[in-house]
């Protein structure tokens, strides 16, 4: 018979199972079953708890709940417009558009359909990266008179509206193996991973990652006009230049592990759109067209959560029609997309507008570099963000893991913040694995917060506490704080059978 | 006499006085006047115009206007309770207060009244950098009981209420001299430069950038709790090994030029509260005492912007008493504080209210490297940050301003997308060291949004457009544009006198 | 030839032509041309000016631009699952659903197609009430027993998604005669007036109404569930009293001239879903069934604007099933919906998803009437909200136009905010019409601000300052204020051939 | 010894004592303690509990952290610059300022120091309403070239910043005696009661209604301008006739129970500034001059929470200089401020800026009525409001109490609403009138969702979740719920001594 009182904790230990912990639990009530702690009157004391079924399974989930997605789209080579995955300045624009007309782009997830709604990540794990991202364009865009888009012009898209593929209404978050692809913290993370998410409208929720639910920031994860041929020169040379010598003279490689450096131009997994396989226009293309990977002066892949409903992105024309192409739709995506295959990845459609600014980049962007190219677009963000009001921050500085020093460094400084915050999520009973997802897809804001004060930039994560089913906020701990529930299932992961280094963070929990 | 109609342009160059025009302008309206152009009918054209004095004024601030602020604060030295300038856990404390009370804490500016509200940025050239930041406290904290916070706590500290020094409200922002500090953009701008501020209640207005006004998001640029002589004896390891070895190891000094790399411990300058200058202890302490410049894992100086009304921060106590000091008030703040000296820098209060979390470091924070100490610090926000609903947004990558590829580097793509916000905010009338200053301290928001898609990092930049008197959005040019107003005066600038090199970007305009 | 100085104003009217006004205009330069005012150096003065057509034509919208929408909807009685117009108990299930799976509802607009996208507004002068409002539904909710749901239990309805129905996006805002529904400002107001919305995604926009554009909060009008016999003779008794007796005992009557004060049961126009016409059941229900206007005790056109994408709406259950019904469909709506067909009206489709709270309504909602079926909804407003920061906010309070005081009677002192907040924006180009149907239909804010300070009542009207294309702020004059445009074309309107009398402002401008 | 599993409730009513629950509760464990209900395995269950103290103490509130305020603010009298309760043209200036300059204004509370921060609601029962309200001014504003505000021009008064008196940081929130005063719900809660709050910083707390905490949304509850002689003949003549015809025309008295219907001019408790008592002058001005209860064509007493920082007031101008003056400052109110003494009322200061708009009564204002004068003030709100993302909503529609039908009466719908939130409130632990005061000065909005779907109008109280640390959200009931704190202590409260009927709802719970 235990009294009350005595300021003790009776520690639950997750990893193990109700009759491994220190103090074994009980499911029956008896006189005899002997007392594990005495309090005294009046304290305060903490009594931990599993969940009621002692972690076998969990409150929100039951896998008879599950259905898998109908999964029927279409191979991207066998649409009826077909796509890209390279950028080019010969790729032919697809179809047409005059500005001030809504008109709707469909796509395929960025890899084609080969990540699957099932059971298994080795989907994940053994991807063909050569073959991303599908995009849907190249479309031409002119004038009220016929007149195309001219080289200087800049041409303002407003997203109109966005969303999944009706019938289509799901998508997936993974983590690519450390040898085939990799992420921001592959070096902790090398497996492959996977969770599947299931849209209800403009919520999201996974059966992997249970306890959270939120509202999608939609929006595609590359939307770019095509490069002219001098643009496309500049960046295969900038980028041989980083792959062939970037071992070298690039520290941040020590931290940040992602691999290859830079991913040049090949034939291998290469699709030109109306362009045939297998001509000599295809091969001369497929050797010089740039991959699809990184964000440049064109825009392309930049991952920015913000250009959902309602935004306008001026890109910069390089080519007579700017031939525009978009694709990589994500659902929801955090700051910084940070497991790689990060956000929330989904086919989908988007309806858009154009205008065309006559000599819009002369007046509006500044080349910032050897060449009048050198330029980045500018966007305006929409007024239907969701809207949080409540979040809870982490910081970063520019120290790594090792404990070593580096000198305003935002990259290594946000690596840091990141990774407090999986610790941090993970005491209220989720893996870690999960939480690096989540924190890839969920709408959490990465911000530089400092960068003069040296030698310590310091980045910040901040992560809205609406989206747990709990409050995961700190508590002085006035009165015994509730379950821990186990977080089960897990996400879908594979072994990582490569041998390189993970990093080791001696003084971490667990 | 002209005739409406001809698509032409009469442009303008914002450098040239109306007589030095290409097309010299006219004060009188008179038959013989020559034509400047002709125009079709039924074309849009655009007339570019000087404001109506020529650019001898402005429309929003006349000198007559401008009363200096009176500035009577007491030197450092001269305070009640002494400020200290020093991390070291031997800083005794000056004062104690009991979890639960607010209490409120005063604190002069960073630099202890040396920047001065006066016309002249001479001040900031030749500051003595040796004696920032000067802050309040160390402050005791002990729970209900007189328990102190122990090694291993958390400190809860409620930011309740916090603002100017009644009497003192005004602030500046500066950037210093390349070879005295420099900041972010120190190799494009090495000027000393200043702007004064005046607050109205919440919003503050600068005579020297006309054409802006916005709300405060006020919050102290350092709170932080002492470090042990464990802490201490890691901070200056590390930072003597990237000031000894850095010039060696880290590339990102190409591109990111501040100086020094670091700041290591000093006697110059050096102020330790009630420890008297002069005794054996002084000496001892001086010579091992942190500089206050980073932030690091006691929270210190991190430049948090959001750290307002209402946040509550979740501080790791390393020494009994958890000694909690803070200062550096800013009235508001950018993401990065890119100019160094770049929030609006100020005197003020602060009314907080602290709890302890006992055992708390263990409980919620995670140590991230080699020791238990490595950790950071959490918090909420609060709940009155100024609302701002449109946003335009500059994109930058980290290629560098000379074209060259970096990997993955958010500090590179940061200071690009700067660089592209300045430039193009320069085209509505203001000069580039105005818009400089102007994103160090206005409420803009620096993103990391994509720190995966190898090689570029893409970093962005957010501008609240509703703190300009003008809308700043790219327009498509339908009708006639209105006039660009020069804006004068232009902020307080000094020669620089040093050689050493600066950034140019040959494709940037004028 | 002008001086510039001198304090005048060249004033504008509108409503005259270019050379009808005060000081007739030009449109060439020419010493001869006389002057029309000398102002003294220094002064600030102000010219008003017409757009450069003379109000010939506008900025946006010309009329080849207009391509009418395909109304190619099926009249509601041609549906598959046939629509009903009436609440009553026995109206029998069209649809079944269980707890937790998302399904999708499509409806008509609330006339069934009877507004037409034309040039006229003579449907709506004409339109027989005695239809409206088409519902879909009744909606059968069952638990992952089958066991329905019961009268006592509440059903939780979240709205995942909603919109347009894709091919048909547009839609109207009107008001009606005054001798055929009237509005809120019906006696200001007499006369039929429509205006045309289309859609570009989350955007809406009029030729009728130009220079505004907004994003939708788009919603149902109706949501409710099917009344018991006991609540629905409730419903038909107390408003037969209303109806009966009003014109005696309600002042109210007096300012606010909507007419019918109830509408009681009527077979005129009555669709019941599956009860085929002409059967005695189609008769003794028709009899019986309670039309849809109001909103009532089981929700109903409550017509709340911020039921949408998110919400969770928490329903009272009356009969077995629930017998959910919906329609009514709104792109967007201002609260209040002043001018009766006063939202943006649509067909559309809703995804909902649905739980069942086991006797929640004796355990959530409190009967606050004779029996314990006077009960209110509850719900919780969605996270995706349009976001807006700078609203201009119109006060009134209980003195109607007659000077009459009111006592506490916030009817009459939001229908003085919004007639002050029409007069107000009719100053900036705008017909009164105009803005009458745009604070019916955009998402402007009504609030009841004070209601204890006796005699008067505060309401407020809170409009968004950026749907406008220009500032609709109230400025200081220090500049010459900019062309006020007119805005053309207007609103469709009838003649009002009635001889109610209307509502004289003698005091008003124009 | 209980299995689990059946499907059983153990409830708690919340008024009897842990031993005469209708399962009499246990604390300590024993084998004897008799089963109280059986569950079978897999169902859900739920168990009520009372707090571990069995409703004795409560988590957030001990007496002993009680500490009174200070209280030694000087009576209105006493005040160096002499204070008015009466609105008058000639009541004099007692300062005067220019426009662009920020300046301050400090205030006593409302009721001049009369009620306490102590343990009894007597003061507020016997409060001498003759005296209320308190105001500082009037303030004579003249251009920078000392010319008057002149009648006719707009004067534009920009709250720069505004808190509670320093030192006095402390409020009340009551409800009048249904005999003396009244509020909304007087004819529910005819007992005068009282809760003091205490400030720390933006946040106010309250030990009588414990377990809430709210930043203040802080605002002026009057400011306005003086009447002229032709504007206040206006207002008593107006008031006047509905004082005296007012209980045979108005049947909302019948459902609005505040009393009395107006508050004529009286020489008791009459204050006049500058103007000595005893004088003719004053003898004369005290019976003319308007009392300051109602809102009114100058401002006045409109309690519209949103006058907060950085919002800008267009007022009317009606005598020469403006005479403004405030007052009635409140920390934090409620949409309606439906308890009357409603806001959460203290002394307090503003900082104003003001700019005269010449001729702007024409030029913006719409005078609504029989004169020029009927007119009312438009406002901007300011830009950091308090933030909430979370909403729960009650709905209420124009049926009264007993049933009745009213018309389209958003005053009835809105009493309606108030009541099923303090009854839906009143679940979670607290009293109703904590709850009533509660919803009078937190930051819930009160709206006028539909006003023409007759007969009913349908008002909305939205209540922002995060105030309240608990979960107020309903639910669904999956796992058991916890436990339901009793809130204690209550309001402070006096008995109700009068005869007037009070409302009963026969069907309410409790």
């Amino acid at each position: 018979m235990a009294h009350y009182g005595a300021k003790v904790v009776v520690p639950i230990d997750l990893k193990k199972k109700p009759w491994e912990q220190k103090h074994p639990l009980h499911n029956r009530w008896h006189p005899d079953i002997p007392v594990v702690a005495e309090v005294k009157d009046g304290e305060v004391f903490r009594v931990e708890m599993v969940d009621f079924s002692g972690g076998g399974i969990t409150s929100d989930y039951s896998a008879e709940d599950v259905k898998h997605a109908d999964q029927s789209i279409k191979k991207p080579w066998e649409q009826a417009l077909p796509l890209h995955n390279r950028w080019h300045p010969e790729i032919p624009p697809v179809a047409h558009v005059k500005v001030s007309e809504v008109f709707r782009v469909e796509m395929v997830d960025w890899t084609g359909s080969v990540i699957k709604d099932d059971d298994s990540a080795a989907d994940v794990k053994f991807i063909d990266l050569s073959t991303v991202h599908y995009l849907s364009g190249p479309i031409r865009v002119v004038d009220k008179k016929e007149t195309p888009a001219m080289p200087g012009d800049l041409l303002a898209v407003e997203i109109c509206n966005l969303g999944p593929l009706p019938g289509d209404e799901w998508g997936y978050t993974a983590t690519f193996d450390r040898e085939n692809g990799g992420g921001f913290l592959t070096d902790h993370f090398p497996c492959a991973t996977k969770a599947i998410w299931y849209f209800e409208g403009i919520y999201a929720y996974s059966p992997h990652i249970p306890g959270v639910r939120f509202p999608g920031l939609t929006h595609p994860g590359i939307i770019g006009t095509a490069p002219s041929m001098e643009l496309l020169n500049i960046w295969n040379e900038r980028e041989r230049e980083v792959e062939e010598n970037g071992h070298k003279s690039l520290k941040l490689c020590e931290v940040l592990h992602s691999r290859p450096l830079a991913n040049l131009p090949s034939t291998k997994g290469c699709h030109l759109g109306k362009i045939k396989k297998g001509t000599a226009e295809w091969e001369k293309i497929a050797k010089e067209a740039a991959r699809t990977i990184p964000g440049r002066e064109n825009g392309g892949n930049c991952d920015i959560k913000n250009l959902s409903r309602g935004s306008k992105i001026y890109l910069p024309v390089f080519v007579e029609g700017a031939n525009l192409s978009t694709g990589d739709m994500h659902f929801s995506q955090g700051d910084g997309e940070v497991s790689f295959c990060g956000a929330i990845e989904m086919s989908g459609f988007l309806e858009l507008k154009c205008e065309i600014i006559r000599g819009g980049m002369k007046e509006y962007l500044t080349p910032m570099g050897p060449t009048p190219l050198h330029v980045n677009p500018i966007f305006e963000i929409g007024p239907v963000e969701p809207r949080f009001s409540e979040w809870l921050v982490f910081e970063g500085i520019s120290v790594d893991e090792s404990g070593r020093q580096h000198f305003l460094d935002a990259s290594v400084a946000y690596k840091r913040a990141v990774l407090n915050a999986i610790d941090y999520l993970s005491k209220f009973g989720y893996s870690k694995e999960q939480v690096y997802l989540l924190l890839s897809c969920c709408p959490c804001e990465g911000r530089i917060s400092g960068i003069v004060d040296a030698p310590n930039a310091v980045a910040t994560l901040a992560i809205p506490t609406a989206i747990f089913d709990q409050d995961i906020r700190p508590k002085a701990g006035k009165v015994p704080i509730g379950p821990r529930l186990v977080r089960k299932p897990d996400v879908l992961r594979c072994s990582y059978d490569g041998n390189l280094p993970t990093t080791n963070n001696p003084a971490a929990s667990m």
